[in-house]
């Protein structure tokens, strides 16, 4: 007897896990997609302005068109976070934050990373007092105040233009003296009036009481302080990986490897998106790599027949 | 001095071209995209519902979208075919059609893939007279008519499936006895009643004076013979990558061979989308692709600079 077996579980709802999802549910395949919020990082992005087909889309607003497109087709959706993942004979069980246990005949894991911490005193404890992973959730809270945001990418670079239509004044603290990120951003925040950027600058402490009140950083020999009532901590991302065990290999970033069809070393356990070890991060490759993944799980699950040839023989 | 000279000239104006030439552009690079029109295979799709964004969108019209966005950006187009590419120490030539030279620091092919022929007697005689390549194009001028569409593919399934709310009556003729393409279009090609399909039938000959008037085809050891106004051929297509010459290693099927993030064997030329040997022919995949190659592309103007770390670092 085959009760609640889905033919794919698909874990996140970013632009990988939902392509995946369109992809899967148009073939036909019974598919669950499993993630804790929807959008992922793409989600919290204000402004999109690279994905082809929209010259400017707010992330989540893109994100929700997607969930709209894969529940159209027949995605099921629970959000919950996978906690264990196992394979029993041919068949994949993971077990929720819920303690539920799904079983599925092939697996796409597309849950993305988790952004990092700076990991200085006072970061932990003002959490939401203060101090934030996500300029475009969080900004607009800083209306007329003065903040920091810190790193030296796209994504430190797209808050500090975002939070300076917001804010009174922007500190764009980087810990190196060139930026990492599309020139096109790079140009507009360092012709933005009240964006200052502090180049060779190392985070230190986080100060406040009950909230955010300064940033101490190193530049050079010198300790130096900023007033602040926002610290945005835009300084990359790390890959929680540890639960999907020996069942992929990892690289040593802990992401994890995929072939050029996002196979994992698991037959029928499949990869996409910011998770896996591809050079790039961006809406657009995740959602094309969430459609090899599709593609790539539906001939699995086809078994030899669909093996050879390509799609239109 | 170097006059005019592009940093990126991409070949080819489909979902992977005009997707490098968005990356491209909004990295700064001096742009330019060569191609004897815009979107390719993509814009001859009447019905895109798995380009996640759009639930359904006609394909020239999501293709005139991605051209829109890039020429925001700065991208200049040419409408003119590539027909030699030549690299003279740094510097690529590129010939076209109009006799013109171009040179770029980096290109990009995208240029997709050519609709392949039936090679059967009466076919070349007759085409624009009832043989067509592609149903979305030229379907409309068939309202009322019997037509067959030849293939077993996604294109054949959404050309009958497209051909059956114009045409009178719609023969599908597949040299298989099963399809290959999404489950959610075979169950409606089966479905339709004015769609009849004929399975394990190879043409033979296209028939007619002025125009179509029948196609004769085999079917085990019969020869038989259909009524029709239209052929429709979707049966797949073929890669002309003879120009490229010896600056890229091709496969069987004359495919470009890349790397993960598009190389070709001769640094500073990248390719992406149909043209290559990646395993999905998909518009959204195509996309991914082309955002890759213009990142690595950038990637290689700047030199080891850029050369290593992620994104964000």
């Amino acid at each position: 007897m085959s009760e609640n077996i889905y033919d794919v579980v698909v874990v996140g709802a970013g632009p990988s896990g939902l392509t995946a999802a369109i992809y899967t549910t148009r073939r036909s395949l019974k598919t669950l997609v499993l993630s804790k919020d929807i959008g992922g990082q793409a989600a919290m992005t204000s402004d999109i302005e690279n994905y082809p087909g929209f010259e400017h889309v707010d992330g989540l607003e893109l994100m929700q068109k997607f969930q709209a497109q894969a529940t159209k087709f027949g995605t099921e959706f629970a959000f919950e976070e996978v906690e264990k993942l196992n394979k029993e004979g041919e068949t994949f069980i993971l077990t929720t934050s819920k303690n539920r246990e799904i079983k599925a005949k092939a697996v796409i894991l597309a849950f993305g990373l988790t952004p990092r911490n700076l990991n200085v005193p006072g970061e932990k404890e003002l959490i939401g007092k203060g101090v934030a992973y996500c300029a475009t959730c969080d900004g607009p809270l800083y209306k007329g105040k003065d903040v920091v945001v810190v790193g030296g990418g796209n994504s430190a670079l797209d808050a500090a233009e975002f939070m300076s239509k917001i804010a009174n004044k922007v500190y764009l603290l980087h810990r190196r003296d060139v930026f990492r990120g599309e020139q096109v951003l790079i140009d507009k925040v360092q012709n933005t009036e009240n964006i200052e950027i502090i180049y060779n600058a190392e985070s230190k402490i986080v100060k406040g009481d009950q909230k955010v009140e300064a940033l101490v950083y190193q530049q050079e020999d010198q300790e130096k302080e900023i007033k602040v009532d926002g610290v945005f901590v835009e300084i990359g991302h790390i890959a929680k990986t540890d639960w999907t065990a020996d069942l992929v290999d990892l690289t040593e970033r802990r992401e994890i490897k995929i072939s050029r069809d996002c196979e994992t070393k698991t037959p029928g356990l499949f990869a996409a998106g910011d998770i896996t070890d591809i050079s790039y991060k961006q809406a657009v490759i995740s959602a094309g790599e969430g459609s090899k993944a599709a593609l790539q799980a539906y001939k699995f699950l086809q078994g030899a027949n669909a093996a050879a040839g390509p799609d239109w023989s």
